[in-house]
């Protein structure tokens, strides 16, 4: 499709050489040489280049129909009822933001920005994350606490790979947890939030990391890494989950230039996982106990899995060393969910070729998050820091993997919710069948009729059949005049006459679930 | 703030001349009198310009707080109740489209759309409404029949003005039903539901007004407006509703040259409103039997009354021929919901200064629509016509509504949902309160506690107060001894000792409602 396109474009301009010759009135042999390309353009597109215009989608952006929406509809369903459970308020935020909002957030990935054209007035961006928009607000509105969920679509110019569930236009489902409160309650909430929603949407076993960042850090100091290398030290621990131990010390000996002793000393922390005790064990290691910062973060994560264990959830939590994440902004506990079946094979070649750290950071990786403390203190003239603990659900990777059980599924989608179908069995009932149905609208039953004035008995049964509507009430002569409607069950065929009055009562009590 | 943003854009602009300077070694004196006029610019801005950016979202924009998102929610879940009752299936499309697929598709507003920066690649404008974005996936996508909704985001650099409700950003909440089927049928449909809907809102008595653009044309053909003027007399034609018959008159006689005779007929006519008793005797009209075009509209507005009287719908609809609507893409019936009761005078001022015929056509419009025929062929390379029908309900003009009726109500706008707070009286019970809380979460129940260690009991009640918050979980040394919880009712002060087995059986019964 993008080669079209580019045709298309080529056609188009091509045609404006045309014209502009001819207003030039240009040799004969001069214009027809230009309309020989012109058609030669024309007929690479294999339709005589009649379309006006290619019918896609902007590239790495796709529509959703019916049956994905069910599916999208069903999952968003289920977070936000934890989310909710949990307390949370929901927010909303413009599209694009000022071009300065997003400056200076995103590093390298800042050219994966999309930029809207100066039109006049204000430069913007699309925005690339909920998290910078969520901090601009609590910063422009002043706000010190809030815990808010957030589920809107994100833009980057990456590089899409579709059949893996990747976009360039995609979900985020965000909740947060800002305010100045005692360590590692809210901490452990999110991490309760990620437990339940994992659960409750079926995909599998999955295993949910946990690390700090202050005890990589400290990790950092105490293997002999530069103080201006931990951050890029970082970023090469984060790429753990996608390549061998090797590879990542060679790319810190060979490409950061880190001592082979300090990369040793690092591979030796970072293989470790466990829980509480891995976190007691390290407090007491020798070399780790002289960091401060180590210290701070392995109290917390002590603390934290006691939290866990009183949410009974410390079977899916493990204490894990290699654990970095992609992102500048954490401060504190970080955290990731992975789904640890087969069946995610596809999730799995994906990480290979990923560059996106955040968006899937790991086989199967379904959710993802941690604290930062800073981010807000960013926004503020004065500076005022908000602290914050947040999860991010992979939502877009989670639409993948239930499509492909749906696809997998006998079970067939349903995209509406229609409980019955108002049909005819003889001709000329149509406004007797408009009657009926209006009266059902008005009680709240889900009902359709087919747009005909006279359709036949069969093709309605057989809409129903299609759209998996349980009931017919069907409308015949005899039927009005004994004052009853003939209710039909699409699955059984089985049939009984029902008076008028019982009507909207009977569908209620046989379509309730 | 916009100007704030222009002298951030000064001083950015007049920063830059001095480092210029600077760094080309200019006299002293040069320098001096730029960093005097930097200093100026910064001392304008009254924080000596120490934010690095204006906190504010872009112009014509604004964010969702918690209070507009609860009302927003209860608004959709109306609306969406409703279409899900007339069996509609939803999609969602791109925020962006191929800048050319919105090309030639909305004559002079086509300067309102935004356009993507060309950062290599196709080129892309934001969605301007939800209406080509579907005739696009209808097109692409081969489909012939499809009855659907469509709730989300569109963008329009138009003029704000968002005391009034009008954004540059905003929701659009559209319906409609694609096929060949038999005449008003699905169109009688879509009144309904915009009676139900308008109904279920509870905003005030409301018309609905319809007329047929075939019975426009046929009066313009029949009044001697010459063919080619069709389009532009009904957009002045479509100006009644905000502008005196004179100034329609003076518009069309002296700005488009029409004849003043013409003028004068058009003026009867536009003048009559009724019901089907209107549409019968202009079938017998002795002008208007001479078109056609305008006898078929008039059949069909009969047969629409017919249909809408068996929906018992007739009451708030009235065939009105000065409804012109401002698309160019509707052919067949068209109409347009009004509330006509005082309190929408800041709607009124608005329409006043109103150019956007879709958004706001008439003195608080609250949904409008019509049949467009011809749209998707325009995206089908082979010209298949797929007809259409379809309302879009004017959501951003209800929220304001909303949002003005529970700003004039005493009771509070919740933002959460939570049934429950899980507090304590003593100190050191954190641990207990976790592992309650624990056992609601997993039960279903919305409950929240502080994220404090030892938080004061007085300030666990105020926060439910504030919250709106009905039950509080009081774990005391007593309680937790006795294997029980203290329940207090937040409104009555009532507290009752529940045993710990019964407790959320005992939330259920009293939170349900």
């Amino acid at each position: 499709m993008e080669d079209k396109a580019q045709i298309q474009e080529a056609i188009k301009i091509q045609g404006e050489v045309v014209r502009k010759l001819k207003s030039e009135k240009a040799s004969k042999e001069q214009i027809d040489e230009e309309v020989a390309k012109l058609l030669e353009l024309k007929a690479q597109l294999g339709d005589d280049g009649k379309t006006q215009f290619v019918l896609k989608t902007p590239k790495g952006t796709r529509d959703y129909n019916p049956k994905q929406m069910a599916i999208r509809e069903k999952v968003f369903n289920t977070i936000i009822r934890c989310f909710k459970r949990h307390g949370a308020e929901t927010i909303d935020t413009p599209v694009f933001e000022l071009k300065e909002t997003l400056t200076g957030k995103y590093g390298e990935d800042s050219k994966l920005i999309y930029d809207l054209k100066d039109q006049g007035g204000e430069l913007l961006s699309l925005r690339y994350d909920l998290t910078v928009p969520f901090a601009r607000y609590l910063a422009m509105n002043k706000i010190t606490n809030i815990k808010r969920y957030h589920i809107a679509k994100v833009y980057r110019r990456d590089n899409p790979a579709m059949t893996r569930g990747r976009y360039r236009e995609f979900y985020q489902c965000d909740f947060d947890i800002a305010g100045q409160y005692d360590a590692m309650i809210p901490d452990a909430e999110c991490l309760k939030i990620v437990h339940e929603i994992l659960n409750e949407l079926d995909l599998g076993d999955f295993r949910i990391k946990v690390n700090d960042r202050r005890i990589l850090d400290g990790m950092f100091a105490v293997c002999g890494v530069p103080d201006d290398k931990f951050r890029t030290i970082c970023s090469t621990v984060d790429k753990l989950d996608k390549m061998s131990w090797e590879d990542v010390k060679k790319e810190m000996v060979n490409e950061k230039g880190l001592s082979e002793e300090a990369a040793d000393q690092i591979g030796e922390y970072v293989s470790m996982q466990g829980g509480m005790d891995l976190a007691e064990r390290l407090l007491q290691d020798h070399k780790m106990s002289q960091s401060k910062q180590a210290c701070a973060g392995l109290s917390d994560i002590k603390l934290l899995f006691k939290y866990l264990q009183l949410f009974h959830v410390t079977d899916k939590v493990v204490f894990d060393l290699s654990l970095a994440r992609g992102l500048d902004y954490y401060t504190g506990v970080i955290y990731e969910a992975v789904l640890t079946q087969a069946g995610t094979v596809s999730a799995a070649n994906e990480a290979q070729n990923d560059t996106n750290a955040e968006e899937s950071v790991s086989v199967g990786s379904v959710a993802g998050g941690g604290r930062y403390d800073g981010l807000v203190g960013m926004f503020d003239p004065k500076g005022r820091r908000v602290p914050c603990v947040g999860v991010s659900i992979g939502i877009e990777r989670i639409f993948s993997i239930m499509e492909q059980k749906a696809e997998a599924s006998p079970e067939k989608v349903r995209t509406t919710e229609v409980q019955i179908m108002v049909a005819s069995a003889q001709k000329n009932l149509l406004e007797e069948r408009l009657q009926l149905i209006s009266e059902l609208w008005n009680a709240g039953i889900k009902a359709e009729l087919m747009y005909k004035k006279n359709p036949k008995l069969l093709s309605q049964l057989q809409y129903c059949e299609e759209a998996g509507i349980p009931l017919v009430a069907i409308l015949g002569e005899q039927e009005l005049k004994d004052g009853v409607v003939k209710l039909r069950v699409v699955a059984t065929r089985e049939e009984v006459d029902i008076s008028r009055a019982d009507l909207i009562s009977e569908i209620k009590r046989r379509t309730e679930a």
